[in-house]
């Protein structure tokens, strides 16, 4: 088999850790994660590089060349449960076969180059998304450390479990290192499907903030109350279910909101439902945008709480400011596809990706590759082996154009 | 303590069989089911009636005395999950109170006079709501022998661990000695409290029917997907909960729409909804209403599927055709309603009871007591003792009209 297979062979083999049957799951300092990671770095040294595991369980491959700060390619490989063998797995391993094309060709950076297998994106088992970012950058993680797993296991004792210790985080810390960073990840959406292209050139991400609201009417029996003698709190929750969507829909800019999940109380079938409580996500890419959603979200609901006779409880979960990545990373990555000759589109990232912790510090941006359907965090992710081999020769190309001399 | 008190040491003496603090918990076939009907069983005997446990589990007390067909006065003791203290047990020791009076007061009836405590009216345990009174009236309950609790218990060996056996139903079949079927019940709504009234003078039960409906869209990643590419089940669910109720609440004649529950997959807060069940309870007084709102609601459903591009799964679950009571029970009733000086409101009732059942088979009508803030399955259920004391001097009232001779 020659190189062009090596990728997808590399993305089989990984899947086998923690795969079951379709999909895959690989919790943060599970042993099926940490298996991976020494995989991985058996990989890296393979090709050279000096592999290790950090405080915070990132993989850092070290190709030692030329001076100054590093080339990173980075990205994560713990899933979502019996999530897809893509999100995550293909931006490292894809990094990975650029440095063996790199190696390949005898292409000598004039700085190092690295590639970075960061801990626990998605934060599936301890709600600790991007954790191996934030340490790596220095954040400080202490108010982490008691959260615990379904199993009520605290993250302290998953990391010692693991042969970590969550007091040395601090570490973990290299982003001084860093001179730029680039990260390949699937779209998780249709863009690109849609456009027939084959590379998506992140030019930022959106910000976006979570909410959860809960209406309280009152219970009634369906049968014996007359319809306007009720305070129906799931009336309340699809009145603004459907106008956030409608106003999100008809707004000229990027804007979305989402309510994923609700529930109403007490639930029977012919029980008018006393309370009902939903969650509410909105991205934008502008913090104007984030504001006016705001305001214009607390006013709806309270509105629809006097129309409805209903008590509003509002509460704000999360918020993250959108953020653009650096101008001279992304023409290199632009350059780097327009070389290999890719079809691309410029798009803002709706989703969250370590690559918007690195960019707060170290110049940073993305390319994305397309997701079939858009699926993602499933076992029917898929993207194309074209389309992946396209990917890591875009990221070989990125890092020629940021590695070289001069 | 003279005889006005007594309707309420008994209210607050059964209260205790299956009490659980604030809430009574006596499901169909329980230690605590049976223990309150054995009580139930020497109160009836304690006042000269013979009382006999029959093969459903119904306590019969029978006053025998003239000739012909019984009046009977029924209810039920069992209750929901931590239910009141009123809902069916009001109905039985009212007309345990009313016989008390009859006999304190040396009344002869002129034909035997009953008095029913119907097993399983709720239907908590097995969703085998109106049993006992449906055994009375000669249903055949074959289909319901492996219905099995949330415990995985069957019904069949439920009967047998209480000491009864499923293949005897038939047994308990008794309507053909039953020449008028009178039942107090709390009205589970606020008609009376808001009317000042004491006396709900029930001329008919609405009749009703049960969907529940699955919208499939798609799920996506809410911050990748732009909001004219999305699949959103909830946003069609949200859409059909609205439309259901103002439509309800425009039309002209008792209409009540009631979506009571309601679930979302995969629900996430990050994920559009890819698929999204609901169920649906409609009542209406008039079965033109029930079919028109059917047809309505199905074509409703299915517009919104085309709308939003979701597939529909939409299954009818039960449906009860509506009843008229019997205009002589229902006179009866009145006249002693307006002998005890009552205030009275005619009404529907949108809940179904035993009278329903036993109604279809013989003259039957039922008056309804007020319900605080119309409460019901609830340990909050309150009906003053003065309203409950009317409620059974009612009682007695209709049964000297319907058991005099002549």
């Amino acid at each position: 088999m020659g190189r062009a297979s090596s990728l997808i062979d590399d993305l089989s083999a990984a899947a086998r850790f923690g795969g079951d049957g379709d999909g895959v799951t690989r919790y943060a300092w599970s042993p099926e994660q940490m298996a991976v990671l020494r995989w991985l770095a058996e990989q890296l040294e393979a090709l050279g590089l000096t592999a290790t595991l950090d405080a915070a369980g990132n993989v850092i491959g070290r190709w030692d060349a030329g001076s100054g700060k590093a080339v990173v390619i980075g990205s994560h490989l713990d899933t979502v449960p019996s999530g897809g063998r893509y999100d995550g797995a293909l931006g490292v391993l894809a990094g990975l076969d650029a440095i063996r094309r790199l190696k390949a060709e005898g292409f000598e950076p004039a700085r190092p180059v690295w590639l970075a297998s960061f801990m626990d994106e998605e934060g599936a088992r301890f709600r600790t998304a991007l954790m191996g970012s934030r340490a790596f950058v220095g954040e400080d993680l202490t108010e982490l450390a008691d959260r615990r797993d379904p199993a009520g296991v605290t993250l302290r004792d998953a990391m010692t479990e693991a042969g970590f210790a969550f007091d040395r985080l601090p570490e973990a810390v290299a982003i001084d290192s860093v001179g730029a960073y680039v990260e390949l990840h699937i779209e998780q959406g249709r863009v690109l499907e849609s456009a027939g292209a084959g590379i998506g050139i992140v030019t930022g991400l959106a910000g976006m903030f979570g909410m959860r609201a809960t209406f309280r009417g009152r219970a009634d029996h369906a049968g014996t109350t007359p319809m306007d003698d009720r305070r129906d709190a799931l009336v309340g929750a699809s009145r603004a279910v459907v106008a956030l969507r409608d106003h999100a829909t008809r707004h000229p800019g990027l804007l979305r909101m989402t309510v994923g999940t609700i529930s109403v109380q007490p639930g029977g079938f012919n029980i008018v439902p006393a309370s009902c409580e939903f969650s509410i996500d909105v991205r934008a890419e502008r913090g104007d945008d984030l504001d006016g959603a705001r305001a214009w979200i607390t006013a709806l609901l309270e509105d629809i709480a006097g129309d409805e006779d209903l008590e509003l409880d509002l509460r704000h979960t999360h918020s993250q400011p959108p953020h653009d990545f650096d101008d001279n990373v992304i023409a290199a990555l632009r350059q780097a596809a327009d070389a290999e000759g890719a079809k691309t589109v410029d798009m803002k990232s709706g989703a969250g990706h370590d690559a918007m912790v690195i960019g707060r510090h170290a110049p940073a941006a993305m390319i994305f590759v397309p997701s079939r359907d858009g699926v993602s965090h499933s076992p029917a992710e898929y993207t194309a082996p074209e389309q992946c081999e396209l990917g890591a020769r875009v990221l070989a190309s990125a890092v020629r154009n940021l590695a070289q001399p001069g």
